[in-house]
Parts: C-alpha cells; structure tokens; sequence
C-alpha cells in the first residue's frame, strides 16, 4: 500500500495550529469515562506502539491533566499533550463518520458485530476512502453503556476465553491498535532471512567438510559395521545439510573436526617418534 | 475444529499429581528475569484471557511467590498457582521441541525471524503434530540476552512503530496469546513431516549435546581465546539448533564426539597407566 512506511514513520504528530492535518489519517480512540489516569496513561502508550496519535477523553474521573497518566504513558507523552477532553460522547465523536464500540461481549443491539480484526480492515477501507473513523472504549469496571453503544455504527468485540473475559482497558485498546496496525499491509512482510553471516557454502565446501568428517571417522572406526556405513554418512551429511550451512559455519566445524583429532595425531606422532 | 471451544472452555485447568495431563496441549510462556511481580501478574491475566495456563518463570527478581503479582492478576489466580520457578532458561524449557525468543529487533543471529501472527501458526501447526512449544520473554529492562535467544529455534518479533517500539512485557505476552487465540480457527493442515525417523529432540537432549561438545572442545583448547568463547558456543549452538534434530540425530552427534574423543582418551590412560 502506498505511503504506508511514512505513515508508519511518522504516526502521531502532534497537532499544532494551523496544522490540523498533520497527523495521517487514522482512527480516534475514544475513552468515555476512564476511572484510572494509569489506564490514559497506558492507552496512550498502546496507541503509540501501533502509530496512532488521536486520544480523546470523555468526563475522565480524576479530569485532566492527570499525573498518573503521563507517568503511565513512558514516554508516549506525543499522545496525550494532544489528547482533547469532551463532556459527551456525542461530541467527542462528532466529526467522525464511522463509530465502533467495544464491548466485552455482544449486547442484543441492532448492531453489527465485528472483531478487532475485522474492523481493522474495515477501518483500512474507510479512511482510504476519505471518512473518519474511531472506536469507543467504556469505563474500566462496566463498560460503555448502552446509550453510548447506540451511538455507534457497529460493535466490536475481542474473541476472549469466555471463562475469563475480563480485558484491562488499555488491554483493548492494545488489540485493538495492533489490528489496526497489521492490517496496514495485507500481505504479510517478507519472512526476513536469518542474518548468519558470509554467504551460503558451496557445494564442493560441503562436501569437503563431509568427507572430512568421514576421514577422521573411519580412523577412529566410528562406522563399526561396513554394511551400515552408507546409512550413516547419508544420515549425518541431511543433518549438516538441513543447518543451512555459510561458509563460515563450515570452517568452525571443520576446526572443530580438526582440533578434536588433532590432539590424537599429534600424541600419535610423538609416540611414534619415541 | 473438533475440540477447539471445549479447549477455549477449559482453558488452564492446574496440574495435579496424577493428572498432568489436564491441560489441553498448548505454548508455554516463560518469563526470563522479570524485575516487577506486577508484570508477572499482568502476564498471567494476559495469558488467561486467551485461554493460556503454562507459565514458567526464570529466576525472578524479587523471589516467588510475590504478593504484587497476585493483586495484578486480578483473578487470573489458576495461572499463577500452577506456574514453575526455574534457575536457568535451559531447565525452564528442557521439555520443549520448539522454542521462540521474543526480541524487540530482530538481531544479527542465526536465526529465522516471524512475526507473533506467523508464530501463532506455527505453533498450532507443532502442537497438532504432537510437539511441545514455549515463547520465551526477556527483563522488562534489557529483553532477553543472546545466550537465551541462542536457545531459541526462532526469533519472535511483534511488528511496532519504529518510531516507539518499547513494549511493556505483559502487553508482549497479551500479544503472542491474542494471535495463538485467533489462531485456533485458521489452523493450516499440518505440515509434512520430512521422514527423518523418530521425534523431534527435547530442548534437554540438545543441551546435553551442545554442553558434550563444549566440554570436549574446551579440552582441546579449541576455543583459543576466553573472550572469544560466548560468541563461538553462540555460532555452534546454533548451526546445530538450525538442523532441526531428532532424537536419533542427537545420539549419533554424541556418538560422533565420543567416538573422535574416546580415543585420544583412551590413549591417555593408558599412558597414564604406563
């Protein structure tokens, strides 16, 4: 998707006068009522982790500012010096044109109900096409009630252990922002390769190392039976093949090779040389 | 999924004598050197809420049991009664086949790098082939040090914003449980298990190898210089990891180092006798 590494780069500019679009579109989180400042603070934190920058707060308990919070927010301060506070859901979310409202499990409500994976995509869809979109949290101990919920287009709800459903807030805002955050490219990034140094050995490295193996095997009669021989170079020369091997992994393991043997010649020769 | 919400339903049922196998087959969390019980506490509920009951802690800070960890679980006390305490990593996940570290950054280390999405994955698809798994989690301070995440069969990573990618631990934790909780319903048929005979080795059976040929190597002085030994035992430890061994793979390493050694010790002896 275009313009999502600078989106990712840079998430939640703090809105200054003048310059309200700063911030790249994304969605609002919405807190009503939150009890704890540590629980803003925490959020706010969750929401920087996952590139999003547009708090706002509903009648929190303590008001605001809260020290709690900031304290709580490590360090994710961007967030909360932008954060806008609103008496009532209704106008906290007034500028926005798609609402979702987490609940911990689905309420009998004409209302749709998605996870936090489905909105996530759903939100994608949304803001590409040019709409604000945000998502209601409720209060820590009861949820969002049910005139808030109203307010909202559809429901969202994290899939949970139905024996124990009870998600810390900025918990859900954490899954929430994350969804949002891994839905930015669909498909899924590159599975990164294994940084192992040097390049990948040759062929004619490999098998210089397995006959060098083999060599030094022989010699001590590892093999035992002739018969089982080949089974056995087969068998150790997958294992060696299935590592992957660089070129510098060859040369440890043939020093290795080397030095666990070479006490053996070298006390050989001394005994030969008495 | 024939059984899955019976799994969900019973999620972290604590072992008891006789019946250590009530827990259906699922991840272990193991926290290495966590500083603050909270944490601890946090980690369990995060683990509870997605249906998560095996945690094992690695040399916490301030001791165990911890009464702030009790108080942060906020109820998710079947976690915290049934978790292991361990003083090294090694023992905390000697039982396991599959191991991840979870780091902030991919590192420069020999290891294939997946996301928690990819993970939850992969672990479902080990768990349904009858293997045991377990993610590994660092201090909250510092994560895990390289002599833990060479440990690890693969580096777990949770795709952050660059630009703020400091993780509180417990929000990792609910993280990697969230996506092995989703995981449940998209499970891919399990792969094809390339026919190298016998299971895969336990966690134990490749420390005992790896210490086996460290000994052995430290006798030789194949390591040269002490300063230069970590970094090496890191390299070996993991071209072996890499090859995925089995059981029967084990023996025949040990073998191999037994058999290139006896000999210069035998030797010995006999001059010793002499």
């Amino acid at each position: 998707m275009a313009g999502t590494d600078h989106r990712r780069a840079r998430p939640a500019a703090a809105e200054t006068e003048g310059e309200a679009t700063a911030r790249p579109p994304q969605p609002a989180v919405v807190l009503v009522a939150p009890q704890m400042g540590e629980n803003i603070g925490t959020a706010a934190r969750a929401m920087l982790n996952f590139a999003l920058g547009d708090l706002r707060l509903v009648r929190p308990r303590d008001g605001w500012p809260n020290i709690k919070a900031v304290a709580a927010a490590s360090g994710a301060t961007e967030v909360l010096d932008s954060l806008r506070v609103f008496d009532r859901t209704e106008d906290a979310i007034a500028d926005l044109q798609r609402v979702y409202a987490t609940t911990a499990r689905p309420r009998h409500l004409a209302k749709p109900v998605v996870t936090a994976h489905e909105a996530a995509r759903e939100m994608r869809a949304e803001i590409a096409a040019g709409r604000r979109v945000g998502v209601l949290f409720g209060p820590e101990r009861t949820g969002l009630d049910n005139d808030d919920v109203v307010l909202a287009d559809a429901v969202l709800t994290v899939p949970l252990n139905p024996g124990f459903s009870s998600l810390n807030l900025a918990q859900a805002v954490l899954l929430v922002a994350y969804e949002w955050f891994q839905a930015a490219d669909e498909m899924p990034p590159p599975r990164q390769e294994p940084e192992h140094g040097s390049r990948p050995a040759t062929r004619e490295e490999l098998v210089g190392l397995f006959e060098h193996l083999e060599r030094e095997l022989d010699e001590v009669n590892f093999f035992r039976a002739a018969n089982k021989r080949a089974s056995l170079v087969g068998r150790i020369r997958s294992i060696l093949l299935r590592a992957e091997l660089r070129e510098a992994d060859v040369h440890i393991l043939r020093g290795i090779v080397a030095d666990l043997t070479d006490a053996r010649r070298r006390r050989r020769r001394k005994e030969g040389g008495s």
